[in-house]
């Protein structure tokens, strides 16, 4: 099962994941995380290329295609053999923030996206998105506060509604694969929806799995 | 006017940039030459990770985006810039590089290739491509002997001698496009064919933009 989390800057995603994960190896669960763009010795060192504030000269179009590439290098090394292996996939970041930052942050066009990410993926799909949604200026505020900025957050800040508005659209596209977390809530509040969501989508694919129904 | 070089591994392109830059210059053209992947300072990251022999585990989908990361890059940093302002731009490989190496060499489907290559490019075009021709023993013979030997020439026979046959393939579809040249000749003849065609295309462009014709 491949489980994506998303969200706007500073949702608070990437704090939320080891305590994800060691909820899920407490129920029995082969867990596997990952966070994009990176996860690979080779996607690192894409990685540092999108993240560097000397390169401010990237162009939108370089930028979707280090971001491709990244995920494609996760994809293949770990992704698929960990999937094969019957493990939980846990990614900090997909395909979904191409779409967010890439097509409606930037404004290109999200059907080159879509078969661009098809290449990059071989097709893979989440089973369950979750998107921890926050509004623009505080989670900026919060990346400021805690002193991780980069070269991606210092976008104008229409840059970045755009992108929240984007997830929206891309949630209610999908209502099957979305959940929509409110991620202003305290920390271990946001960690509990998360869990909620989680069990009942493995609930719902034994069920589907299970012959007597 | 856009001028690439293409040819296979060791088919000595590189080392004849130079002098017909110089050549151009002399004729009181305003040259800017670019190598890729590399022409930028972000496309150089870029270059690094490709040709690391660290990085043996680097997914041919993986290998691709990094070359239109690369190549987007070079192209608005570089190349529009320099064809706005009347240059003449001589590219050591372009987009017809990836036709051949990752669509012929490792088969990866030409259709997507060229979609995601009019994306990187913006759908820039060459007017001239110079095939650098060599066979396959040779051209790899010539880079081990100059131990200029990275990660992609490390591919197996078979897959260079695809690549050659792609540069044939591609050459053949645009006859309008491409002038192929014979690199097994002695270096300074390979300099004056290639002075040859590029006079040419000179020639033939001036004859249609005058009015009197």
């Amino acid at each position: 099962m491949l489980i994506t989390l998303e969200g706007p800057e500073g949702s608070g995603k990437t704090s939320q994941v080891p305590p994800l994960a060691e909820f899920l190896t407490g129920m029995g669960c082969d867990v596997l995380t990952t966070r994009e763009p990176g996860g690979t010795p080779i996607s690192d060192q894409i990685r540092r290329v999108l993240v560097s504030m000397e390169n401010q000269a990237l162009h939108p179009r370089t930028e979707i295609l280090l971001f491709l590439a990244a995920r494609a290098q996760l994809v293949e090394q770990v992704i698929k053999p960990a999937l094969a292996d019957g493990k939980i996939v846990l990614c900090d970041r997909f395909g979904d923030s191409t779409l967010a930052y890439q097509g409606y942050g930037h404004g290109l066009d999200l059907g080159t996206l879509r078969s661009m990410l098809a290449f990059a993926t071989d097709g893979l799909q989440p089973d369950l998105t979750l998107l921890l949604d926050v509004p623009v200026e505080i989670g900026l505020a919060r990346k400021k506060k805690d002193n991780e900025w980069n070269r991606l957050d210092a976008y104008a800040l229409n840059f970045h509604q755009r992108v929240r508005l984007g997830y929206h659209q891309l949630a209610e596209e999908e209502p099957g694969r979305w959940r929509v977390i409110d991620a202003t809530q305290p920390k271990d509040q946001v960690q509990q929806a998360m869990r909620n969501a989680i069990t009942a989508a493995l609930d719902e694919k034994k069920r589907n799995q299970d012959p007597r129904h």
